[in-house]
């Protein structure tokens, strides 16, 4: 999970109380809650978020996720939560790498991959739509 | 919070991990969710649920809810969450004690009101349309 | 719900995709996350945060929570979650306004009771902590 | 992620509404909570779950998540979890298979890896204490 996108954006999340179990740290899927706000904000960027999605006929489910815990994060914790843009040409991956906002420790990695489903017909692309592909490379041009 | 309905439903919840927070208690905030699986029991009895609701054209937003937490609960007990139905004529008011399953120990004391707001319109209902009247009153019969 | 603090505090939640549900509003429950990161923000700005609690020696839980949803936010919609201090001498009383950012439209009104427990004994406070009382009194100077 | 685990154990869950997401399927993050439940009964029937590894000076985080989403879920759809231990004796290696509990339709497939944290020094444990190792056995004896 350690490749560069050609492109990423660098979100901050600090973590609520509520996030936190009774270990102190913040419970394992709680990341996943961060790993979307960060994806929405690199999409944001891209100029494909999801309501850009679904005005375009697509939804795009999350069809695989992976999540590598190194170090615990606690409440209060500033966490940046960077995505970096791996693939988007048949279908979206998404790497990101959650670290210390302060002192840059790694803490975690993930990686999403999307796939575009029309909502007309509910039918899986094999490809991504057009719009998506020109989004990335007039965001990359 | 005390009135008594004209019918009610009891569900168990088992307190997962996740809903337990830093001070070994669940979180407040998790409580909202035991007593939208009582109300959603409650109502697939009264045999006027959010799916049947849907269809009937109408979604019943909540627009108040009260919680009085008294004991508090933790990871791996059973909650028994009984929901009262306490008036269903022009809105749907419903009121929540959930207690320890085993020794029947009050916890929490809780009460929801929604309307009806018709899928067409947007308009919020004054009086309950008469399909959630019929469900309660053939259910009461 | 409508008695303004003696000080408040301003924060900014921009609602996440995940806090959304099938009606395309956010669920009612999501509120109480809100709220609790307005709560910490104030309680920050007053000096007497949850992890300042800790190290005197109490925890507050929450014992009385209440909303009113009035309209509905929706996915990306940046919420100001403004929270008024009503009560610190006896119990610690906060009341909350959740309105849109941008328009200024009053959203959900809301307020929570909390009470101090001394970690060393369990044992509720009738009055609150002098820290307590000291951290509102030296903010308010 | 296909191994069938030296035991297993089912465990049913009803999709709230509140895990539903304006898709109108369960949000993806969601069912990282389902296995959670899953696991936990598997422990259960282990006869080493999160209080007994508590009480043997140990935690259990999980370094390791992955999730393959096949089928979507609905609000209402009562899901079977199985939950297969393929690895206990230096780490805990869980498969989970998420289906639909009366058609049999498989929906999701996830693993999870945790490992041993001494809470007495914090160090994580190359081989599982033999507590894990014991409990296993004896079950499979």
């Amino acid at each position: 999970m350690r490749t560069r996108g050609v492109l990423h954006h660098d979100t901050e999340v600090t973590v609520p109380f509520f996030d936190v179990d009774s270990i102190n740290v913040v419970w394992h899927g709680h990341y996943v809650k961060y790993l979307e706000i960060a994806r929405c904000a690199l999409l944001d960027r891209i100029g494909y978020n999801y309501a850009q999605m679904k005005e375009s006929g697509y939804v795009w489910p999350v069809i695989d996720l992976q999540l590598r815990y190194v170090q615990a994060a606690s409440f209060g914790q500033t966490l940046r939560v960077r995505a970096d843009l791996i693939e988007w040409r048949n279908r979206l991956k998404i790497h990101y790498l959650v670290s210390d906002a302060n002192s840059g420790e790694r803490l975690t990695r993930a990686s999403t991959v999307q796939v575009a489903v029309n909502l007309a017909d509910g039918a899986m692309q094999l490809v991504s739509p057009q719009i998506m592909v020109d989004a990335v490379e007039k965001h990359l041009a």
